[in-house]
């Protein structure tokens, strides 16, 4: 079971990351760039367990360590 | 025009950060978790540029600014 997790910053809350590489876009010419948010992408090999109990699982581990849900959101694929 | 970048290590590029993350979660008590990958994901506003010129330029941002082409790997959708 393969999950893809994605963290994201949420909508309300500032993001300086992004805000220096647009930054960094606009002084290198890419003047078309009105916005950049930018978050993490994860890719977790999990073992032969279920697909009812890897979300579970999941969920968890995002809640616990992965995002911090004061100020990110996740969501979660899983496949195979 | 929105685009969404993913930026990961390459497969043969050791990754600390992901094996750092799964040493957490073993002792956080998820056994399960065999691998973790993680790279980058941006989202970018795009102003009102038409489809082929928007995929010519986000190219042009990653393999300048955005995706260390020597480490990384990077593959971008467009939407709107």
């Amino acid at each position: 079971m393969k999950a893809t997790v994605y963290v994201t910053i949420k909508e309300n809350v500032l993001d300086p990351q992004g805000t220096a590489v647009q930054g960094a876009l606009h002084s290198m010419g890419f003047a078309e760039v009105e916005k950049v948010r930018i978050g993490k992408y994860l890719e977790l090999e999990l073992g032969d367990i279920d697909r009812s109990e890897a979300e579970k699982r999941i969920k968890e581990m995002c809640e616990k360590l992965l995002a911090n849900t004061v100020v990110e959101d996740y969501r979660f694929e899983l496949e195979g």
